[in-house]
């Protein structure tokens, strides 16, 4: 009906446009209104001059019609203000997000030796503040520019542009975008459960420069990304002797996929290989205790100039499996990291598993192997909507001691409250025990408890 | 006759996304072409077969026009873009504004000892340069996200999420907002009469990172807003110990409102609660010669680490009046600052009045307990429109002498000239002449006078 | 036809919305599916309660025809996304670019000692990545907001408001906007053939703060811009003495335009008078080797504190020429740059000319003075559409050298090749050899050849 409804259209416009001035043709192209009107003239209820003027409104009609079809772009809500031409080849969204954090962290005695005086306080920031323009052009190309302006800087997020539906890789995408590695580093800020990624997210390599293969196979059920990106940080720009890059690729999927996805099982590889210049790049890794605010590193493998920080390649595995049944949800990672310099090879590790719950029935969705944005069943009104309401519970561990390096140990324990009140608006509230062991700072090996509070008001748009 | 329409469109939507598969109340949805071929049909005026393929044609009209009404947010320029969804839960407005200054400032020869060899020229730069995206989402909520990048700088202006139509509180507003406080400051910079806000403005504590209720009574003739705000400047972001917040409340209305606004009278009242930490934060308020493109400040309490600057509390106390009658407006402000430290209290005050008249008779409009958006009678035009012409003076002083601080006792007196071609553009021109005395600069107290003229072109869109 | 539509649907408005309560005018006004069913009546066809029942339905199903008619601006894909109103005094456009640069640069032996050790090396970084919005507001009045955040930075390019349709000087212009001077200037870097524009382009004064008037002649045979601008550069903002501002006129035409622009032959002259302050402002002119990732500036007047390099004014003159024809075009351009300080008068110029020619039949697109965009005869898909295939040489110089300033000679040979996928997206590669002749680095003058591969993802929307 509808297709019928479209090729009449185009027929019609086709006429109107002038594109057919055959007349044979064009008197199939009448509207309904002068039809009827030719057979009550044909039947003698009305007069010929009546037929006339009656003809000229129906074909001025008929033309307000076309005219209001015709120029349409679709223009809609659509987690965000989407527009998408009649054609379907071309589409554009512009949205962004505001993610306003709020913290309190204290920390027993011996934190201020090892963490400075300032580490223990009450803040407030914003974690993100973003604005993005998308869109499909020409029905073959995609393009994606998004920025960061919290902390009033620009700080380049997906900025690349593509193409799509291409045999056999499906999408090639080049440009400053995330390396396929690591479901929650995968699962956009906007959906994951907790104010922050694990612990071992420090060891994803999040957005980089490059050139990206995805696709997917077996129905929807096997996802795949491939590529190569520069080691570019800040600007997302770098130049030097052809090394810093990386190649990367991760394999997931649901081998088990009921109820349209209120019940699932996806498992998941990650491997990125790290190319580098021994001479030239140092390693680090150092991670805060799942609290943005905090003004410190908890632990941190050092940026001294020690011979061995340079390194000439490393490695990384990650293995994901995530459980969705109905509100209940299960997901964990593991992630190594092993690095090769000159006279040592490090080996660092990080691990997390957290539960989700849904008080209100809802599930976590789930959408081309990441996890995807919360609908709630009823949004939250004046009239009794409640929004969704998920409880969460996560504990997550990095150890970044190895070969002599006293980065420290860090176990974390959250409890989470999520409230949903409608799919763009949600507001979330953290609390975060952690534990810091063997970390050196100044020659002196450390230990130290984290007790952190923090809450979100987040809106996407 | 509208909501009729509405309700019968939704009976066409419902019926044609098959969400209605009942026949009898489908057949209630006929087209009334549909209907008429049927009564035609049935006093034998047409054939079946006739009836047959007019019926399609009528409905393949009609699925045209659902689609061209269902799809379509209302689009449409509304002192910007706006779109809105028609069933009123959704829209959006995207816009900026783009403020082009210019300046000439001359001085008296004492000035080069007091201010420096660069303060009298010439120049030029943009006051503001801002983008902006707002909305309501899911009828419930909005939101805001405005960015300024004059000066190739990323500066968050407002940036907040919130909730309307709430009971008694009104809104509620989480995020980067003004505080409640000054009807200058509260009145966009879009809207302000003269090219800077008056010296008193200084006390104002403009925007901050906070929660806000803010609502109306008595039908809109009684405005008030209250919140807690955290004293962010840089990134809109702190972490300290739980210092260093305000709790800010305003109330305003007109007790007189006549002529839909052509004429009125305007109250006000502000109050701020300074809470700081006497340990780490001091006080410093300073102020420009109302043009932003002096390069120095011409009165300033200074910013030495003389230990009576760091303060405990403060209070903020604002008084405002305004009256408009016709094309004529006067307005004015008394402003009080006082500020605790541990030995000293300091008090510092300012005011400012100032008339407008609008050669071409338009008003000030008023809206929502601050001044709005002035449209001329006629927009400028090529074929004799004049747009709005306005003169306005004005007198402002501001004091930041008290308790052996030698801030500078500052009074200016303004000529200006607005120009507005049509609502969205504006060409202003302002002479401000100032008088600063008793100012301290490196233990000597200096008086100086200053003559400046300076001019915008201003678009907002 | 078209205007009898608008004209029959804003006489339908004017009845709906009630401006027109007169009856008998409104009668006039019924929807030819009210008219038919009052001759069914009439005719004794139908009974007063179906006529009553079905007249209002009719009536619904206009108001909804109706609105979709009226609300809707028009939306469309129009290189951007762009939405105007049906009265066509308001239009917007919203869209951006996205430029995706890689480089590999080598060179002789001796560059290092010249250029630094970094000079050689291989890189990637965004060459530019912007957002604008612009659009024409009330009929007179334009603006564009356009910003660059490449390098996570931002940086003001078109920031402008202006009105149009003036008699005699066409449009003006207010603020940061480029000067008219140089055809390659003037062309988009979204149209440019090469990567970078020639070496001479250094001397072209870009963008700046300003007045300028533009306007066309001869049935567009002949452009001309001319205006005053300040020689703002960080912030696209200034204060000083009144000094440091350019007057700059360009005219440019077609003495031959043939075949709707697939032949003809450009002809234009710029002209650019530079007021300094002879005790503040020093000049400095140097230039990369046509490949924007080089780490270094290949040619340099250098910015010591010689006394030689204050000015106290400058002229620059240039001289341009093009020919289209068909698939092949050539262009070239000579710029002069006279520098007149105290003690010496410095002359610098650069040249470039080049050839174009499209595989794939297309000719290179003519606007308003400047080169425009190219638009495949055949859009890429994956049916056989091979977009479009354009090759280029150029041959470029600088001369740096006179007066006693060793700043360099640059020669450089390009060979390009183009793919434009679509008229949006354009995969580019360039192989530049560059030799650089009398620089004078450290008081040794030394001599360097480059040899450059580089390429770009472009994509603007």
């Amino acid at each position: 009906m509808k297709i019928f409804g479209r090729v009449f259209i185009v027929g019609l416009l086709t006429f109107f446009l002038g594109l057919a001035p055959n007349t044979g043709k064009a008197a199939e192209q009448k509207s309904v209104a002068e039809k009827i009107l030719e057979i009550l003239l044909d039947k003698g209820e009305i007069t010929p001059q009546q037929y006339q003027e009656l003809k000229e409104e129906a074909q001025a009609e008929h033309e307000a019609l076309i005219r209001a079809e015709e120029d349409d772009w679709d223009v809609k809500w659509k987690n965000g203000l989407s527009a998408e031409s009649q054609d379907g080849n071309f589409s554009i969204k512009l949205g962004g997000r505001i993610q306003i954090d709020w913290a309190s962290i204290s920390a027993d005695d011996e934190v201020e030796d090892v963490l400075g005086d300032d580490f223990e306080g009450f803040g407030t920031e914003f974690r993100r503040a973003r604005l993005f323009m998308s869109g499909m052009i020409y029905k073959v190309a995609e393009y994606k520019a998004q920025f960061d302006f919290a902390g009033d800087e620009v700080t380049a997020k997906d900025l690349y542009l593509g193409l799509t539906d291409l045999p056999v890789v499906g999408k090639v995408r080049v440009g400053h975008q995330k390396e396929p590695f690591s479901l929650e580093e995968l699962t956009s800020s906007k959906y994951i459960t907790f104010l922050e990624r694990a612990l071992p997210n420090v060891f994803s390599p999040g957005r980089n420069v490059g050139v990206q293969f995805m696709n997917s196979a077996l129905e929807k059920k096997l996802f795949w990304g491939a590529g190569v990106f520069w080691d570019t940080e800040d600007g997302a720009e770098n130049f030097n002797d052809f090394a810093d890059y990386n190649i990367t690729a991760r394999v997931a999927g649901t081998p088990w996929y009921a109820d349209g996805g209120r019940r699932l099982l996806h498992l998941g590889l990650g491997y990125s290989h790290l190319f580098r210049d021994d001479e030239e790049t140092e390693f680090r890794f150092r991670q805060r205790p799942e609290i943005h605010l905090a003004q410190a590193r908890t632990v941190d493998t050092g940026d001294t100039d020690d011979f061995d920080r340079f390194y000439d390649s490393g490695n990384l595995l990650g293995a994901e499996a995530a459980v969705v049944f109905g509100p209940l949800s299960v997901q964990g990672e593991y992630i190594q990291a092993m690095v090769d310099s000159a006279n040592e090879d490090y080996d660092f590790n990080g691990a997390y598993v957290y539960a989700s719950y849904f008080l209100t029935g809802e599930n976590r969705p789930y959408k081309n192997g990441s996890f995807s944005r919360v609908k709630p069943n009823n949004n939250f009104d004046l009239q009794g909507g409640l929004g969704a309401w998920e409880i969460a519970v996560r504990w997550s561990c990095l150890d970044l001691n190895d070969g002599g390096i006293d980065g420290g140990e860090e176990t974390n324990y959250t409890v989470a409250v999520n409230w949903y009140l409608n799919p763009a608006l949600r507001v979330m509230v953290n609390y975060v025990y952690g534990n810091v062991e063997d970390r050196e700072i100044d020659g002196t090996i450390s230990d130290a408890d984290i007790n952190s509070v923090g809450g979100r008001f987040a809106i996407d748009f």
